[in-house]
């Protein structure tokens, strides 16, 4: 069930779909086309997935909470996506039966999570799609969602990679239960599987007890594809040595281009084929059929955005600092350690230092440090092209300021500027998602060599 | 959104389609009209929700363990769903897409679970179905599942039921965050929620600590359809005071009467309207157009049944007791109190008593204690309207022994007999799951009297 050795494979172009509706832009909602309902419209996903399969993206990608993000209830109440959308693995499940082709993507959460619930959430899933799920595996971010589990303050950086690691090794443990070939379902003999092929995980280590077996079949793809975000270096290690799919940050090439080539050297190290991480830097546009009409549209999507939004956002990734201690129209403070998420703390203090930007610049540039890239389908294809070519990215995840409009306009137009120059598919020519992604299906660690 | 008072409604029949793929039956899969792979298979699965929504069946209903039932690995390869199904809430979102009127009830447990993520898996449900969803709230059995989750034992039966309590209040409370009409997304002012319409659970208990919000608007329903089990003084107690549908089993319809008297009876103590407590007993059925047929049907289906996984599976049931211990040709030994379902336990040592039956026999009848009526379409008829009308149920939770022939024999045979004696519905008249069993949308406990 393995992938053989081959020829070389032609190094291929992935794109997923980082779907957050109404969108990405915290004042997505506001926009005149979008649905301001979109994050309980199940109709409005649905079309949204269908959108990106026919131009065939590889995956759509869903980020998570286990939280709200602001205290501020008055800030709060002018945001959408982070208030009030699906849980994403019940959200993924229903598209799986509103999509054929298309890989599903949900975040779960390793520091508030049971890993045998979440083996079999995420078995149920690769099963339920045919080989179609991915499990972006997260530590969390804030105090906010600590406190929805009992805790008051979110578990300690190193603390909770730790339990990571050992999350995932239980989890991949738990798929591995039964060997491919155990369910033989012979109906005249009554056997229904066979017994030498289950295996008992009898996991005891520091954060987990767990026996095992999981009650249900290996999963179609062996494991449902992994994909992790962290870049500070807990983060990176975990990743080079667990993930397939790699989701990052850059503000420039020069950045990526570092990051792309110190993870694939470290995934080798860990005996790994760098081939198979798959790297996509966030990638976040606006289309016009021309320049001035990509920035009209951005102007006009940023000027939706309240300041004492962009502000608390900004606070918000920064690690909860008090930014309102601060002059707005100066430049960032020197920040505490944080214990939320490293790398976006880091992205957002190089962007800072890199343009001179004040507080105030900075927050209403864009809340989020997500490189937003404003063209016309050729610059854009040129951009993408340019981060491919030059080993920064071996694709992105896209994503979406509002929508539908930046899907569709990605769809109908940069895309097809992507074929026209050969860089991407124009059908999808496997079954699951890693047949989408290149990556070989892992053997169970229980099959002979 | 509560029902308004009005004329007296005519008392409806109400029938859930239990479904276990592929059937209830512990040797359903050896049946050569079954799907051997039907646990993982998602076509069959959604055709037969399909086939129970043609039939205007209440809601589809999910079983589930958190966990594998028997230690003995050559009993465990003998038999199929309690290895290799699904995950339930995964499977419900999956048929939401796939399905449009019929409910969708999935078991979860809350003593493996935590508050808030059950909250938010729910109510994602109930959004993504449009008000459909249910959850079947159980806490569990055994010690098997307990080891997947840091424990070497099941917690205890009062302990278990005084966290189940709190855990449905915590989940209650998190279902209420925002009122009905907290969300007017309102483009021009920017205001997406009202702000004073959100509210913090800030809930400190024995068992959990959870601030809130949840990060979803509240369910349709207002609350998704609770279903209970617990037939304990303890199980009872808390069906009385927190479901909408009680699923219960009985072994006659003097027992079941009784059973209904009292729990409407409880609920009516607790303040609730009896009329809003359905309580539906499992009925599995093997329908022939004689009645030498459907007894043909049954003997065939038991002779299939391997008597090792009879044993094992009463066992089981008893609370996990060693049956090898005792003749097999003798009564039924006297029990130690268990601390798994003890409602299960009692249904067995009645059935025992009753019938005057060996462990053999007991094992190889049914080795789960559901009364199957073994019948032509008007003696099924018969006893659901004798049942019905006798006021020992509302309605049915109906088993299918096997499956897909035991669901189509029962749609296209016993529904249209029902539908001649004007017990049942012809088409579905109202949008949501409380609507199909006559249940009030409940208010939030925010909202003004």
């Amino acid at each position: 069930m393995t992938a053989q050795p081959g020829p070389a494979r032609r190094r291929e172009l992935h794109l997923n779909a980082f779907l957050k509706p109404p969108g990405e832009f915290l004042a997505a909602w506001r926009h005149p086309n979008a649905a301001a309902d979109a994050g309980v419209n199940i109709r409005h996903v649905i079309e949204l997935a269908r959108t990106a399969e026919r131009a065939r993206f590889d995956a759509v990608f869903f980020a998570d909470l286990v939280g709200v993000p602001f205290a501020d209830q008055e800030v709060l109440s002018r945001v959408s996506v982070v208030n009030d959308s699906f849980e994403p693995t019940t959200l993924i499940a229903a598209l799986a039966t509103a999509t054929s082709r298309i890989g599903l993507i949900a975040t779960a959460s390793t520091t508030y999570n049971e890993p045998y619930h979440l083996a079999r959430t995420f078995a149920s899933l690769d099963h339920i799609s045919g080989g179609r799920a991915g499990w972006n595996l997260v530590t969390s971010l804030s105090d906010a969602e600590a406190r929805n589990f009992g805790l008051d303050r979110h578990v300690d950086h190193e603390l909770r990679y730790e339990r990571a690691a050992e999350f995932f090794a239980v989890v991949t443990g738990l798929w591995d239960s039964f060997d491919d070939d155990a369910f033989h379902h012979d109906q005249m003999s009554g056997i229904y599987f066979d017994e030498t092929k289950l295996h008992r995980l009898d996991h005891r280590g520091k954060h987990f007890a767990v026996t095992g077996p999981l009650n249900i079949a290996r999963p179609p793809q062996g494991r449902p594809v992994i994909v992790q975000a962290g870049s500070s270096d807990r983060g990176r290690a975990l990743a080079a040595s667990v993930a397939d799919v790699v989701f990052t940050q850059h503000a420039d090439l020069a950045g990526a281009q570092a990051f792309y080539a110190d993870l694939k050297a470290t995934a080798r190290a860990a005996g790994r084929d760098p081939d198979h991480v798959v790297v996509l830097p966030g990638l976040s546009t606006i289309v016009g059929r021309t320049l001035d009409e990509a920035e009209d549209r951005f102007d006009r999507l940023t000027s939706l955005l309240d300041p004492r939004v962009a502000l608390a956002d900004l606070a918000y990734w920064l690690g909860g600092v008090d930014l309102a201690a601060h002059p707005l129209d100066g430049p960032l403070p020197d920040l505490p350690p944080s214990n939320q998420s490293q790398s976006a703390q880091r992205a957002i203090v190089e962007r800072a230092r890199a343009g001179g930007l004040t507080i105030r610049q900075l927050a209403q540039q864009r809340a989020r440090d997500v490189r937003t890239v404003v063209g016309t389908p050729e610059t854009i294809a040129d951009h993408i092209q340019e981060w491919f070519e030059g080993r920064g990215a071996d694709g992105f995840n896209v994503i979406f300021p509002y929508l539908p409009d930046t899907l569709d306009d990605f769809a109908t137009l940069v895309i097809p500027e992507l074929r026209r120059r050969g860089l991407f598919r124009t059908e999808y020519t496997g079954r699951t998602l890693r047949d989408n992604l290149g990556l070989p299906r892992p053997p169970s660690r229980w099959a002979l060599p």
